[in-house]
């Protein structure tokens, strides 16, 4: 088991534990409160025996339920439910529940606690750390939402069994992403276990999402509110959230493709030399992650300027000097044009 | 000129200026963000002249606006204006204005700066400080909402000349309240200047806006985000919400009839004198203040107990043992029935 305490910005402790069981969410709930359980009917058909013992709101599954409706039907249930500003949130989920119920619980009543149990390998690795939750709004990602971090997060790996195979995969994406930015050692590790990770080898999945954890929250501890290194964290999002809307990809699928640009871009920008372009390529390939999306320029450019991290006539972008270290580039937008049709 | 710096959760810096005119609005402008100014019709019919310079986003006017409807409006017209997250925005109105849009503000691409213009005198005393925002919710006021303080608030006594006179009114009572809770100077104040300040006398009104600014400034610093001692700001409110839903009074004269409730209940359970309740009640009454509301035992529980500052089976309710003087009482809620249908 591997654990790990998160500073927040205001003052509070977000607690990480990675290999610990949800049969244990006990020992992690505070004395008192009123818990009310959040989870998708997915999630809920394979461990309902477990939390029916709990209240529970359920959401239907995937990201067309990602909106201000579902918001909606969250506050009501909660009203319905009597909670109060003595409850308690658990979302028991993926990112998509995480994102939804952290934002739900942070704006009910202005904003009650909450914990996450992560079930998905996508946010056991990325959505649960990092306290950024919210919903997508008029065709855009993530476009509301706050930073409000839980006070834990239980990532269970055994709960990956349960996943259909091609969101464990997309999962892969971010832990690929942590070492590029961050672990040239976690990347030369998952170039040679890629076939156990993909196999689900338990030993091989805790290492990475220990390791994935550890390096999103160390960024995220420095720079909660994203306001300069978090930035980092982004590498492969500024085209992968635009062909994610408009390949209705997977999120981790997309970001691959992202990334593919990206390390491009690094390579012609940043001296990254182009064997890691390629081993960053065989490396995705090989995790079954696409590494190329068939999206026309113009569309690509015109969904990724209205990404949140443009400011003003130019998009801070993540490149990679080398596998393990990234930085950013500030583009100005009529280069990034030039550049997607060239 | 009356100037308030206070410091927030989050390190930043709120600065409430009481006394300046809007016409200065530029001097508390960051430099280089893009700014939106959100107003409503009413306010943008007297002041669109000066406001129209800026690109505008309208809502309409009332408390039938502060719902999750108004907030999708502005995030589409956040977006179609391509506001991101060098964005600044500026709400210029009262309360109602202000509170949907620095939850807007709070929540778009995860939170721009915003700051205020405060038109109406209970948004001057009250709403423009503390850092809540919100919008109703099933029935409820500010169900949903943050704590998130604006980096500037301008109270400009001259425009509260243009506010219909009820609404002025009704501003009176939230500076009764501060005066009732902390500062028994600022009551016999009150009372010898309330057909002054009901004239619109600009010194009577400089003097009683700062007052009451630094009263709930004070509390507030200490206690962000209501864990304690913020709760005396709520005198008058649990009732007065419940007041306000069910009768369709304003605010304030809603917060008015709930202070008489809380005040004889005070001199019931603190030792409140009867003689301060009296002048509580001759206060409210020379400021053309509702000192009642025609609203049956059962109604009036119903709605208070769903009141965010329940707590499991008890609310939290501000009493007073002398003017200028609160305390917090925790009050069962079968008591608080009996109280009410005795």
């Amino acid at each position: 088991m591997y654990e790990l305490n998160i500073k927040t910005g205001n003052g509070c402790e977000s607690q990480v534990v990675v290999g610990e069981s949800y049969r244990n969410l006990d020992r992690y709930l505070p004395e008192g409160k009123q818990i009310v359980i959040i989870t998708d009917s997915n999630v809920r058909r394979h461990y309902g025996f477990f939390l029916d013992a709990f209240p529970v709101i359920e959401i239907g599954t995937g990201e067309q339920h990602k909106t201000i409706r579902t918001l909606e039907h969250l506050y009501w249930e909660l009203l319905r439910l009597n909670i109060d500003r003595n409850g308690f949130v658990v979302a028991v989920g993926g990112g998509i529940v995480c994102d939804v119920a952290g934002y739900a619980a942070s704006t009910f009543m202005r904003g009650i606690p909450f914990g996450f149990v992560s079930t998905s390998l996508l946010s056991q690795v990325d959505a649960s750390v990092g306290g950024k939750n919210g919903v997508n709004f008029g065709g855009y990602k993530n476009m509301i939402g706050t930073f409000n971090q839980p006070r834990f997060v239980i990532c269970d790996p055994q709960m990956l069994r349960t996943l259909p195979v091609e969101e464990f995969i997309s999962g892969f994406a971010e832990i690929v992403k942590a070492a590029a930015i961050r672990d040239a050692e976690l990347f030369a590790y998952l170039e040679r276990n890629a076939e156990k990770a993909l196999d689900g080898d338990p030993e091989v999945l805790l290492h990475l999402v220990s390791k994935s954890v550890k390096i999103k929250a160390q960024v995220v501890e420095r720079d909660e509110r994203e306001q300069g290194e978090r930035r980092i964290l982004n590498f492969g999002h500024t085209f992968g959230h635009a062909i994610e809307v408009l390949s209705g990809m997977s999120h981790g699928k997309a970001v691959s493709a992202g990334m593919m640009i990206a390390a491009r871009w690094s390579s012609e920008i940043c001296g990254l030399p182009n064997d890691q372009v390629q081993r960053l390529e065989e490396l995705l390939s090989g995790l079954k992650l696409p590494v190329a999306a068939d999206i026309a320029a113009d569309e690509l450019f015109r969904a990724a300027v209205k990404d949140k991290k443009r400011e003003n006539d130019a998009i801070h972008m993540v490149l990679l000097n080398a596998i393990g270290s990234a930085e950013i580039c500030r583009l100005p937008i009529d280069d990034i044009r030039k550049r997607l049709e060239g």
